[in-house]
């Protein structure tokens, strides 16, 4: 794991915390970005080697708007760079964290994810995204 | 805000948390630190750029045992490293975010730090952070 990659944001309206978000880094969202087999459009905000990304539902059955829901808006994941994702997996069940899926799927971004279950992991949902070359 | 400084993760155990999160990033916490004007104890692991700082509370009053009795565990808040907090409070304040302390005060990790209200922040908890130099 290299650096903090992102930091996914529940939000009911894209378009109101696009202008929040702008607001508060003085510069707007540098991407945006449908993910249909996830139910979700996104936007991302740089700030230095960092990102944010804000997620917003398409449809009831999102796993966003499920989170809206039950928790309100709010942080719904983090997700770290990994520079090989496979071994990464391998790695993190040896050492007892929950994969959610072991085969890495396409998510946003351009990018190869996984999740770890947040029971094995202090409540905190964690991705880990490799850059697809 | 120039990048991620850290993210804040509200822990019940410290000692449990530190060995997990040794596990999730193949190294140990390089730091631990008590706040007692806040009531934690606090622990950092470095990741890149960025940290994690595992906080748990020293007593019942402390802001992370409300935490965790209403929420549990999991993400507490996000940490921004700003150049100049003063500078960042009034630019701020002009757009509407709302500043849950005007005067900067001393935080873990040697820094100057404010809160922004997650009501006007989407629902999550933000800290502008500037090192004490």
């Amino acid at each position: 794991m290299r650096k903090i990659e992102h930091i996914g944001i529940a939000v009911k309206d894209l378009e109101v915390s696009n202008l929040l978000f702008e607001k508060l880094f003085g510069a707007p969202a540098y991407k945006f970005e449908e993910v249909e087999s996830e139910g979700v459009t996104t936007s991302f905000f740089q700030n230095g080697p960092n990102k944010i990304e804000l997620l917003a539902a398409t449809n009831p059955e999102s796993p966003i708007a499920k989170f809206l829901e039950k928790k309100g808006e709010g942080i719904h994941h983090i997700a770290f760079d990994v520079e090989n994702i496979e071994e990464e997996i391998i790695r993190l069940k040896k050492e007892g964290f929950v994969v959610l899926n072991e085969i890495p799927k396409k998510g946003a971004d351009n990018k190869l994810v996984v999740f770890l279950h947040p029971k094995s992991t202090n409540g905190v949902l964690i991705e880990l995204c490799q850059e697809i070359k």
